[in-house]
């Protein structure tokens, strides 16, 4: 793997850039190859990196953008009114050849937009789709969409369906079950648009379409591709988060009642503070824009310092993986063997 | 409260009557004042009821139906082709005032349509949505719809908030703070549909909404009625149900370690099985279809006797406190004093 550039949105996210900053330069020293390059608002940046000791200059790029995305602006005013906006410049680094990949925390709709009209999309999908692995009894399944887009065509379903089957399979999975969400596994349950989806999906050559599975069966472990629309996959993702938030604070409190079960509770907290880890992946590891020709790595708007080093890891191995153009090698296999 | 007749759909389920005759009899026996109606295969249902002891047949009629709607069957089937359904029959029985309420483990999307054609909506629902409570850190919320309508209108949404409420004050929450579940909370987020949703819901009288909530705020217990659309409904409780099963089965292999852990175990245990049963309020106590002229509360296809008993302790309850009355009445305010 040669030395990786992965250029920084410095300027997303709810915090601000100390902690994108610190996040940086922690894995600068972490990765003796790897060099970044900080986009924003130069000044304030060489502030925070001068707050640092022993921080190795020459893997270390700073480059001014004048203008920031606010975390509520509208995809359509980042994408007109901003064009020297630190997301859009970082991304404009990764289409130029400057940075293999880009990694941002800002506004979720924008990076969708920018990323659209900067990298362009891989030929024959319409529309990125963000996805990451979620935790089942038995090991993990990727999920997509995540919230990219709140309303997806059959053909977008279609589409998130071959992309996903082929990042499961360039991360181990030989064939990878791919699944639908639905309410039901029955043919008539679901929405005009899964039903529709499942009948491209049944004529999809190269792919292992295996038909609907519900929200439980998702735990269960039934497929290692699940494809839904960003609205459900948002709500499912974020709930998930939230129940084993709240069971984890039950189980912390029965911990508590006496001293036994103080001490004992030891033993099941590390489990269930790293489950609660795996259940909020876009949180703690970055989710993926896939379906772009050039890595784009999420990292959650309230990520931790360490949450961010976890994006640029994410960002690392894509782009070592030559992820775009392994995936555009395997699209055009699968959509030249289904349907034109 | 005078003595409550339920009809019962016998052949509703994916487990046939045999579960449901023992659910019944069990709640003859615990509710003294209660009357059953077991609607089905006469035949078969009278076998089963002769191989239980000391049955009160006083209060146990058996009307023959001589069809049963399968579970994979599509409702306009359910609807035009089959008038002696056991589902058909038990409603009307309800809707001659003969029964105060039906109860069934059926097809769900069958039980929606043959419930709006043989009951009616309450004036101003358009359709009815299937509602129950989930729990949060802070104590429960309504969620709704849970599956009855995979695709809802803006408007659709803004009934189902205002049955919510409702519903939530009947239960005993004095000003229930109402949400709709989105993908953000910032206001450019989400559908069309939901965006709208909102609108309806701001300039709406006597109602307490706090805006969108997310799924993780949900869980938190941000909103004591949480209103979306039956697609993400479902794919929230199912999935919901799932992860509380993955956890708590993850936490019993880890009890499973050594003696120490094992012996502790049992007291991490009860609690978590508490918590799958709080997760999975369909399959366990019923869920409601709420909006109808009468009462009708869906159990989960796989009940089990206990769960089949609870949904039918949820339509004595229902029943009891004339749940469509008190809930027409409520919804003429609202809508009078909210838009026209």
């Amino acid at each position: 793997m040669s030395a990786p550039i992965i250029a920084i949105d410095a300027m997303g996210g709810d915090f601000g850039p100390r902690n994108i900053v610190q996040a940086s330069l922690a894995c600068l020293t972490a990765t003796p190859s790897l060099h970044l390059v900080l986009v924003g608002q130069a000044p304030l940046i060489e502030e925070l990196v001068s707050g640092h000791e022993a921080v190795d200059r020459s893997r270390l790029r700073v480059i001014h953008a004048s203008e920031a995305i606010a975390m509520d602006e509208r995809p359509s005013q980042a994408l007109r009114g901003k064009p020297d906006s630190s997301m859009r410049v970082a991304l404009e680094l990764v289409a130029s050849g400057q940075a293999q990949a880009c990694v941002s925390a800002g506004n979720t709709g924008a990076l969708m937009a920018l990323s659209r009209f900067v990298l362009k999309t891989l030929p024959g999908i319409d529309r990125p789709a963000m996805i990451a692995a979620i935790p089942t009894r038995s090991g993990h399944c990727q999920l997509l969409d995540l919230g990219a887009n709140v309303d997806c065509s059959a053909e977008a379903l279609y589409q998130f369906a071959v992309m996903g089957s082929v990042l499961a399979e360039i991360l181990g999975v030989a064939t990878p079950r791919v699944a639908l969400l639905n309410v039901g596994t029955e043919d008539i349950k679901g929405n005009q648009q899964v039903k529709r989806a499942a009948g491209l999906l049944q004529s999809a050559s190269g792919l292992n379409y295996i038909g609907y599975v519900e929200g439980d069966g998702l735990y269960r472990g039934e497929a290692d591709v699940v494809v839904c629309d960003g609205f459900v996959g948002n709500v499912l993702l974020k709930s998930s988060e939230g129940l084993a938030t709240m069971i984890a604070a039950r189980i912390e409190t029965l911990f508590q009642r006496n001293l036994l079960s103080r001490a004992v509770g030891a033993l099941a907290l590390p489990l269930l503070k790293r489950l609660q880890t795996d259940l909020a992946p876009a949180r703690h590891n970055g989710a993926s824009l896939l379906g772009l020709q050039g890595v784009v790595v999420k990292s959650h708007g309230s990520a931790s310092v360490s949450g961010f080093q976890s994006a640029i890891q994410r960002a690392i191995v894509e782009s070592g993986e030559n992820l775009p153009q392994r995936l555009r090698g395997r699209l055009e296999t699968v959509f030249q063997g289904g349907r034109t």
